[in-house]
Formats: C-alpha cells, structure tokens, sequence
C-alpha cells in the first residue's frame, strides 16, 4: 500500500499491542521494538502463556495475511504503535478456550480492529475485540477476508451508486483488490474495464489468461487505454465510477473515461505520483474525487454492518464467485516471505500457517 | 469565469434565443451571428416588437449584468446556440404587461433559465421562463443577483456541512463570488480565511481595506499562506471547506489546510492549470474534491428552491449585509464596457442600464 506522498501518517489510533515477556512460552510472536526494515528490526519471540481471566477467551491462530500495510508499520510509515508490538493486522484464528463469553470452542474470529498483532500463534482477548467469520470457507480466505476483498466490497457498494448494468473502471486491475473488484462486481451484473500495465508480450498474454480464468473481461493495458483505440468498449456505457490504486497519468486516463457526474475513488498510489484533475472536469463534468481507506471505515462502522458484509463475502467464497490466490508459509521462514511479498510483481498473496 | 483547460465545452442545454428581424422596431438588443471576439461579432440591433400574445407576458428590461460567461459564449468557448442570439445571460426586468399570465404590471422578473438572452430592451416570454424577484432592492442587485450571489450561498450551503462557527478558506477572495462567499458567511457565523493574490504595497494596503469595508477578516497572500508563518491563523479551527477558483499551486495550498475529512469545491482555473491532489491526503486525510456550476443547479433545482434562495439573498441585501459594487453602463456603449469586463483586475461588476 504506498501512499503516493512518502508522508508519514501518524496520530491514527492504529497502534499494535503490546508485548510484554513474561512466563511460561507456549507460542511464538513476530515482535518489533523499533521501526525499520522488517528483515532487520523483527524478532520471532517466544510468547508467554496467558491464562484466560474473566471475560477473556484464548485464540490459537490458524493464519494471517502478510499485507503492504503490515510492512509499512513495521517501518514506521504507516499508523504509529506502541513498542515494542507484535505486527501483522489480518488474520484468522480458532477460539480454543471460549471462558465465560458467548463464543464457543471452534468458533473461528478475526479482530475487530486494525492494528491488532495477527502474527503470533495464539493470544488472549475480550470477545469483544473478535469478529466470527463462517468456518466453511478455507482458511486462507477467512484469514485474508478483512482488507482486500473488504476493500473491493465496500468500493462497489459506496461510491458512484453502481446498479446491475453499469460499468466500472479501474487501474491495477490485476491487483488484490482488482481481482476481488472484479468478481464481486460480475456477481452484480456490474461491467468492469480492467486496465493493466504493459509486459512482454509472453507475460501480458499469461495474465490476460490468469484474469480471464477468474473472470475478468475488458482488458486493457495503459497505453492502449490513453492510445487513439478508444472504441475499445463501444457498446458499454460510460463508467459511472473509476478505481485508482496508481496515481499519476494512469488516474487521469481512467478519470477521463468517466460518465458525466461520475466518481474516482483513489485506494492507492503506487507510482507515487499525485492525482492531476482538470478543472474543466470537475466543473462540467461534475466529477468527484474521493478516497477510501478501509481502516477508517472499519473504525466508524458497527460489528454488524461488518459481519453482514463478510458473511455475503463468504457466499460468494462458498460459491466459488470468488477466487483468490494464496500461498502459506511457515512463520519461521518470514524473513523470506516478507521479501518475497515486498517484490514488485506478486501474484499471489502470502499466508503465515500456524 | 476561466475553465483551465482550454476545452469547448458543446452539447450542454445553454442554448441562447433566437433572433429573427421583422416588423415594428421598439427596442434594441445586442446580436452575434457567429461567434468570435465579442467587439467583432457583436452588433447592436433594433429589435422587432412583439405582441403579447395567448399566455405570453411583456417584459421590459431594467438592467443586465456583463459576466465572463457571456462573453465566453459569445466566444463559442461555453455552452452552445442556436445564431443568431440576442447576448447576456442575466438581467433583470420589469412586466409591463402581464397578459393573462398571474404576473401583475411592476413585477420585477428574472429568466428561469440561463441563456435566455438578456442584453436587450424588452421581450416577450411565457410566464414559466420567468422568476419574480423582491423590487424594494437596487436595480443592479436584482441584475446581477442570480449568478454571483446564489453561486456563494450554494457554496455555503450544500458543500463541507458547515455550521456556525465553522471555517472556510477560499482563494481569489477579492473577485465577486468571494466578495459574496465572505458576506454570506458572516451572516451564518461562519468564519473565513480569505486569500489573494499578493501586489504592490499600497494597491495590497488599499484592497485590504476595502475587503475589511465589507467585513473580510483573515486577509492573507497567497505568499503569505504557503510560507513559514503558517500559524497566522491559531485559534481558528481548520477549515471544512476550500473555495477554489485557481487550481494549481493556490488550489493545492489552501487543500493543504483542510480539516480531516474536508471538502473542496472548484468553481474556476483562473490560473489555467489543473489541480493536483496527492493521493496520501485523499485516503488518509479523506480529502474530498468536486466541481460546482451554478447552471447546473439551476438546471436540476425547483423555481421554489431558487425563489427561497433569492429571497434569503434579498434580505440580506436590503439589511446592508450584503454589498457589491455595481456600476451601470448604456448598452451603447457595450464595445468599451466589454472591454472594461475582461480586463484582470475587475473591482466592480458591469450593468447595462436600459
């Protein structure tokens, strides 16, 4: 998740939990004490044993999600922490010992909140801080429910009031998000334009298959969609609302592609560049540029509405409307699944398996 | 009112009245054939008389305000017409005869609509295509009441949710829409930090003062607000909402100093350069950017919302809480007043005087 701006984003009630040694060790903890380059500053600790005092349940973790974000605190660019901290913000775990609470044994949870510490084989916590997700869908997927495939659901429910038969454009197409923006949309007779950025000729055929096999249609890659092809979507509507996660030219080109009164929610900025609008646009055209960061919506909104949400994820999971790709890796080889996650090109995303 | 893109801006409904010479000459009316310079392309016409016929009504002209819009019509470069058309798009009139309409002789009118044509003596029109408005305020203020003045109160009113005690920071603070914005808001408890572009001493000294006439407060350059003595505003919370007429950098500083979750609208590029929008401020600080076009509202509103606006506006008028500076001109004289109209720096609005 790169910012565009390189400005450090402090004072969010982002902050991870604390780690205090102590005791017995029953687990293990990816622990920072400063911020910096994760391969330098994280530590895989011992964890001590908690015991489960009133109105606190045990988790033993089943998987989290390796995440740009999680890098991203770990450096100290993104949210502030309390440290020493325990990383990792996503993931999904088992309740083993339910104490007084209303969960039960088995239940599986994710937490409530960012910033939670998902990187550690098990820990204590009220049960308020844990949201039950379905036990019926892999575990990879509950563990990696909460962002991106969030992120993709509450883009298409929130902005540019999209019904079945309107179209949406987005860049990074073949990102995280992108693929869940993808299917989620077709699932509601939404169209998407799916634009990427330009390879060999080898590769850009591999990912125009990849994409196709989960669904994607519209294909285009930046320099075509700025080239004089633009009938490429003849027969489409006009978008109504334009995804960008890159910033720079590649925003403007799909914000020109928008529909009179149409919307551009920014997710990202990868090239690092801001976002250039006409002011001819925004004044006949009547578009709005907004951002969304699923953080903050996560804070604002009640476990309800979140349950509701990810509940109609898990159909569409269940019913194989969605398909994401992911990899486990043991949490003792996290030096190189960091790295590996960090790299430019990642096609699928990486899972700590407890 | 410039665009900053350079773009023709076709297809929307602003479509001028036609002009067809014949008969009884009673008045006169400022014509373009084709479009281009206005000082070419203008000419000053007699105008066939036209009686009033089956749910028609007779309106004689008081006064009509010069606005850039009209001139950029004129020009081709906003909105299009069918040609020839009478100019002007904003004026004021009074019913000389009513018809059968329920208009009463005395009435002062208003079109409805834009484009309507309204640099000349007299016309007739149905009585839908007209709003009354109050005829105990100047002449000049119900000419020009439409575009400035209602620009302003839709500003304050439907953008950033402002409430007393809130604050707005807008640039080209000076220019008639920030004259207004400045006065609206003082009559709402709303504070304003008030931009605008730096000059000689003595001219920055005089302009000061004739804003702090009017009741500007937090008179500050745009030198001023992008240097080091940002604190020149401690005490005032941050804005909820920038007014922008610029674009570029003046649009980027003033977004700098947007509250979280802020709103800002664009109403013009003077500077003919597009805005530029770092994505880190639009996810994080959820920075929201939208354009604003009176024609439009005007456009997709009730003549009772319009009507309701007019008279709030009125009132402030007639309580001297809202004071411009007009100065009338003979349609005669419509070469120089032109003219006049389109030089940079305008202290006070044109209105031909019939």
């Amino acid at each position: 998740f790169s910012v565009g701006t390189g400005q450090r984003f402090l004072g969010f009630a982002v902050s991870s939990r604390h780690f205090s040694a102590s005791s017995l060790a029953l687990g293990k903890a990816l622990v920072y004490s400063e911020y910096g380059a994760p391969e330098r500053v994280l530590e895989l600790k011992e964890q001590p044993s908690e015991s489960v005092s009133s109105g606190k349940v045990l988790v033993k973790m089943l998987g989290a999600t390796i995440n740009p974000a999680d890098i991203n605190m770990i450096q100290g660019t993104y949210g502030s922490s309390s440290l020493p901290a325990v990383a990792g913000n996503e993931g999904v775990g088992v309740i083993e010992d339910p104490g007084t609470s209303k969960l039960k044994k088995g239940d599986w949870v994710i937490p409530t909140k960012p910033g939670f510490g998902t990187w550690r084989t098990e820990f204590t916590a009220s049960s308020d801080e844990l949201l039950v997700v379905p036990n019926d869908i892999p575990m990879e997927y509950a563990a990696g429910i909460s962002s991106n495939p969030c992120t993709a659901f509450r883009l298409l429910s929130d902005f540019g009031n999209l019904k079945e038969g309107d179209v949406v454009i987005q860049n990074a197409a073949n990102s995280a998000v992108g693929q869940c923006v993808t299917q989620i949309a077709k699932s509601r007779g939404i169209k998407v334009i799916n634009v990427i950025r330009s390879r060999e000729d080898k590769e850009l055929k591999a990912l125009k298959k990849k994409m196709s096999d989960y669904g994607a249609e519209n294909i285009v890659t930046e320099e075509e969609l700025a080239g004089p092809s633009s009938d490429t979507f003849k027969g489409l509507p006009k978008p109504k609302l334009a995804i960008n996660s890159v910033g720079g030219s590649s925003a403007t080109n799909i914000a020109k592609r928008l529909d009179q009164g149409g919307h551009m929610v920014t997710i990202g900025g990868m090239s690092r560049k801001p976002i250039l609008v006409p002011t001819g646009a925004m004044i006949f055209k009547d578009l709005t540029f907004e951002g969304f960061w699923m953080t903050r919506w996560i804070l604002n909104s009640s476990s309800n509405d979140r349950m509701e949400m990810i509940n109609e994820i898990a159909k569409l999971i269940k019913d194989k409307k969605l398909k994401l790709w992911y990899e486990t890796v043991p949490l003792e080889s996290y030096q190189e699944s960091i790295k590996r996650s960090m790299e430019q090109r990642k096609d699928c995303k990486l899972v700590f398996k407890f």
